[in-house]
């Protein structure tokens, strides 16, 4: 997919996507019907939040990370969510049985490769993870920077980098997965390598909890079980931005928030979602 | 204790339990007094909720998990908790000498078999713990089916069986550890083998979050620190179903439940717990 | 600084420390303008609320806990804080690198001896810590005594101590370990073995929620990114306590007050917090 480029709006097209939009509508029914398994190796930090996002959206979040166990669900799954946040000894041992479990059983999986490029045990292991290919890769600019082998000034799980600067880098990344990569920021971008979405939706509060970056890895998952990737990677950010627009309205600060947003992604519905990525999308290239 | 059954309510006595409300309350009233020491071996994903939980009834929790101090607090605890939705080596290499300190020391200890029959390492372990005498044994009914050996349906915490269909494994599960044991669902059953209490109370609110089961094995922990098992598992279920009722009445999503659900937990008085039990609770066999 | 003791209020001098106040404040505007890289070895039953509150006060934290990363953002960050609350294998294998690359690039780090004197693994800890020369110790009374090799009665992260029976503890321990040492209570002590001050702030609820000690051990770490670690505790101290009384305003209970208590946090002026400082602190020797 290709478009021209207006010049009063420079990402968007002359037609709002409404293919893309009534997919993920469809996917997010999907989600509330079907109820899909997602079993999620996560980060210590927010494994609670990213928990209540995934029940909130309608998935059975399980966090089965203990080796022996954390395989046994990949297979039946219906997405698996990787998370290089805390990856401590366990982790380790569990992450390449999970994936492998995954990819034997044809079981989708997301990447999120938090502060790679900045800390060097997980930066070695997102590197060996890109062959094993994740269908969705989700990082903010840095840390897909450093994926793709650029320069980047991260310094943990902050993005510096704005997501244009991560575009090419996002493209590479694809190009080397066969996947789809979502970078986030205060624009979203979404790239399977040929076509481009960029999404203007969400909120600066996200930047104010932890764990917002980690929810939407387990929300991309949750949507990989039931649509393609890159629908997926629309329709989580999507819903992540528009939970954060309606949370941010009466909150008093980042706590207040939080509570707010896994209640709004609670109270989503398909028609929100539709009118969200219509909203927020601009197909790009 | 047994009671005929009325053909208008099938599991209902005729006479309300006052003696079992009136020992709920009591209870109650001497966690708040006590301030029990409750040692968790717990699950990495809830141990704030369950921390928090505990503070809110009353109890002074510790979640001492580190081989070598675990057993340390369960000897001089006033009730132990062993939840194993995370059983990683640390907690397996806590759990024996926890459950051995409380054993020696006459502590009573609750075992909450998060999952069991799906993941295979926990259900070697549960297994094996059934033999160390749990005061309590508190799952869902998929869990208890699997402990009692029956085949199950299950997939994580989920609770895919109704309560009724566990109540044979329940009571063939008592008679094993000769204590007593909690099925949770939208009807909670109590049994110890022998009597068999029914509670209907609670929102299905407690399903869409994570950790609501986790937090009900604590509060069994905590009222066995000052009750008999029976009126513990009685109790604690009440407490968890009436704060629940009042968390959903002005909660907008599931994140502002648990928040407004630990709230109410804190605010509970022995009054309302006792009416709680008798408006809930109907005495079956 | 030495002053008289008023007759009318035991510890407070007859002038207001109007520098401290002002040196706080301008702590919090330094914070909020350079996002100090705060480095966190902490407690998993709380990293989710400590994390939540350096984000809320403006700190950028890492919870970088793998033996091989922990110390690579140690010799880079503003502070660091070691919280020996879940002193696990991966935890022990962590501190001392992470310790050894603070202290050999001038980071300032602190120490919350969480527990000691209670439980083993972490009291052997601790003491082999204060050899390092942790620029703060922020502990419960309980905690600070057992430190300085007194006799306690703590059951953990209770503070059975209070304050004034700490102060000996605390000014031995300040000058073992050449720094500062913070007592929290309901009324907070901070002392350099010199100078001591007392700070009369804070709400009840704060011991009604897990987390609240943990989270002032990293506010001071961030407070102590950026200025000196006897203002650090002040700061830190007063901060928290503010925000603790103004949450508690519309609490109601431990759950929504710990939500406003971050809320609070984000919304703390530095004008505020040289008000409450001159509110609540009274310089006593």
């Amino acid at each position: 997919m290709t478009s021209a480029v207006l010049p009063s709006a420079p990402h968007r097209t002359g037609a709002p996507p409404d293919d893309l939009a009534a997919a993920a509508a469809a996917a997010l029914a999907a989600v509330r019907e079907r109820t899909p398994l997602v079993q999620c190796l996560t980060n210590e930090v927010t494994t609670n939040l990213v928990a209540n996002a995934l029940l909130a959206l309608g998935a059975s979040p399980a966090m089965a990370a203990v080796p022996g166990e954390a395989q046994e669900l990949a297979g039946v799954a219906g997405a698996v969510l990787v998370n290089l946040g805390t990856p401590g000894p366990d982790q380790r041992a569990c992450v390449a049985p999970t994936v492998a479990a995954a990819a034997g059983a044809g079981v989708p999986w997301v990447l999120d490769p938090v502060a790679v490029g900045v800390l060097s045990v997980r930066t070695r292991l997102a590197g060996a993870l890109l062959a094993e290919r994740p269908a969705v890769v989700r990082g903010n600019a840095s840390e897909v920077r450093a994926l793709a082998g650029h320069a980047s000034g991260g310094r943990g799980v902050d993005a510096l980098d704005g997501v244009d600067a991560a575009a090419d880098a996002a493209t590479a990344v694809a190009a080397l997965t066969g996947g789809v990569v979502a970078v986030s920021g205060p624009v979203d971008l979404v790239t399977d390598g040929t076509r481009t979405v960029r999404l203007t939706v969400g909120d600066p509060l996200l930047t104010a909890i932890t764990g917002a970056g980690c929810a939407l890895g387990g929300l991309v998952a949750t949507f990989a079980a039931v649509t393609d990737p890159f629908t997926a990677a629309v329709g989580a950010s999507t819903a992540l931005g528009v939970a954060a627009e309606r949370a941010a309205r009466d909150a008093h600060g980042p706590a207040s928030f939080q509570v707010a947003l896994v209640d709004e992604l609670y109270r989503l519905t398909p028609d929100t979602l539709r009118a969200g990525v219509r909203d927020a999308a601009a197909v790009t290239a």
